[in-house]
């Protein structure tokens, strides 16, 4: 039978020994969790990209995992802890936004304010709800218990903003909303955006004033050259081939990003 | 049933294949075992950061838990191979201090000197003990064979020294003895010296003259602005919210820090 | 039982979901497997780099270890994906050479082109081989799928070629081909170029003019002076004990390096 499966996501990085005294919580609730850590080094408390690659992420785990995330500049506060219920699984974290792309995309079931303190440890710290209260929660549930058990259902949750897609007659304007560690600038810009409203209609994505070749893969172009793509998520992605256009073109999120049509 | 489970740390980085090499032995030879990565970035030869982090994780692992530690500037000289049992499972790893904070936390009950090459690698280089010796000892032990079938007992070990918290009527005087990957910066001054000596006076903490608010967690104070609070080790901490207090205040290992009682 | 094991390294590093991905896509066919990181943090598109961090911990691992590796600069172009089966287990990965010096150390038994779409992700994207052919591939290996069921049988695969060893009367001339984390630069001379061509003859290792005693561990000699030894995967290694060879004298891959015999 498959072992109950856990992920974690976090900003603490892999230096400290944060991550693994989360990691041995959980494993002194469910022994027999299978932890797969997502990504430990997110931004400093940049919930955003948090919220980013755990959305990119998530749903590629089987049915039933546990994503527990923690970028959490307000632990300690009055900040809600969360234990959102969805179609796939369960999503555990601060409630700041985090969780709220992941948990929006797989389809929501309930969400539950975390308090009943039986299921976090003996002595809670006001600096690290990640090993005291989250991973705890997560290991417990992996052993059964239900989002109810944790407190009272609620129907409020922060979601992070992204800016908006503007579709104009002869463009399509949107903004970087993730830089990948190859320096590829992930846009907002979806496939739909670039399929339906452009069509068969030539186009070209400005950057810089240097017009992009829209290309499959990166290795269609020369090692070194510009190229504009759909990436692996299904955004619209400015690259450079075996190089760094976030360098190259000096993007970083936010940055706005127009695909004209001609 | 729980798998045995083995934690690591070590100074060896991610990038190369050492600690992989490791899992590798191990697995070869307790194929169940459960491995947990600690730290694989503590500072290059900085044994006693990786003696602090050690310790720092340790607790938070279930009974039974095997720690190979291998931060080990010594391998193939004259320094031995230790096996300590302890009052929660076994740490393993060079005689240098490494393991000493986290066993004597745990409560020591025996130290082998481990000589025995039964199980060690059939080659052992003089280079890298974390593959050849600590990883095959520790999946032995996973296995089952006691501390006495590794080599003789021992009743001497390297114990790092960590610089005395000093207090005075007016004052109590510690120094950082760790810089965390937020900037944190963690002393040797305990909760307790906190609230018994200072107990209900009110103090201030000088950090380069600077006075320090003391909080409860890291979101009291608006980011940017410095705090001093107990971290969730019980340490007093000097933190920025949102921000690096080491390099705000220009703080590093072995700096003082002074509390002023009024 | 054992559970399956699979290896993973990639030039994805660490910050992004993109090997979290690749091990849910993992866990949702084989939920039993096992997953063990080799390396991450291969620099971006050095499939050269790459090739010899996995033939440097491939061996460690047990017979059955199914490696899969990614370093993918030609993804979604012509370049094929293979399978090649060994004497110790499986290599899973672009045909550019990555797998090669791997394969051919564990004794290769067939090599198959990966073309069947039933073992991939449904929907296979132009950039992400590693998550949508790779993974998957895998873990249908795991499950005990055939290679032949993958695609055809090939004779052909890319092997990166590494400079050769030259061996004079008087000297014995090699390259860096690794520069550790710890800066530690691995050279292509074996153990066996030494001990066999060298023999009991006096020699000298001349780096920058400078003469390097050859000791057999980096601890014989006092923290920061320089050395020559036989690392733990037997080559030629220029170090600095408790220091930074690579930095000291400005070696990188490629560099030749010289062994003067007396």
């Amino acid at each position: 039978m498959a072992r109950p499966l856990i992920t974690l996501l976090t900003d603490f990085g892999l230096k400290d020994s944060y991550v693994a005294e989360m990691k041995g919580v959980i494993l002194g609730i469910c022994p027999n969790a299978d932890i797969i850590d997502i990504s430990h080094e997110v931004d400093k408390f940049n919930v955003r990209m948090g919220a980013y690659v755990l959305a990119s992420a998530s749903r590629f785990f089987p049915k039933g995992a546990i994503n527990v995330a923690v970028v959490d500049p307000g632990v300690g506060t009055r900040r809600r802890g969360l234990c959102i219920e969805t179609a796939r699984g369960f999503c555990v974290g601060p409630d700041n936004g985090l969780l709220a792309l992941a948990a929006r995309k797989e389809g929501i079931e309930s969400v539950h304010v975390i308090n009943n303190r039986k299921f976090m440890l003996l002595s809670v710290s006001n600096t690290f709800h990640g090993r005291d209260v989250f991973a705890p929660v997560a290991a417990h549930l992996a052993n059964g218990i239900k989002p109810s058990d944790l407190g009272p259902q609620t129907r409020r949750m922060v979601v992070p903003r992204f800016a908006r897609v503007v579709r104009d007659k002869n463009k399509v304007v949107g903004e970087v909303i993730h830089v990948d560690s190859f320096g590829n600038t992930v846009t907002n810009i979806t496939e739909k955006d670039i399929r339906t409203r452009v069509g068969k209609r030539k186009f070209k994505i400005g950057v810089n004033e240097v017009e992009l070749k829209f290309c499959k893969a990166y290795g269609e172009v020369q090692a070194g050259e510009p190229l504009a793509l759909i990436g692996s998520h299904g955004f619209l992605e400015i690259a450079v081939s075996q190089g760094d256009a976030s360098k190259v073109f000096e993007l970083k999120n936010g940055e706005k990003i127009a695909v004209y049509l001609e």
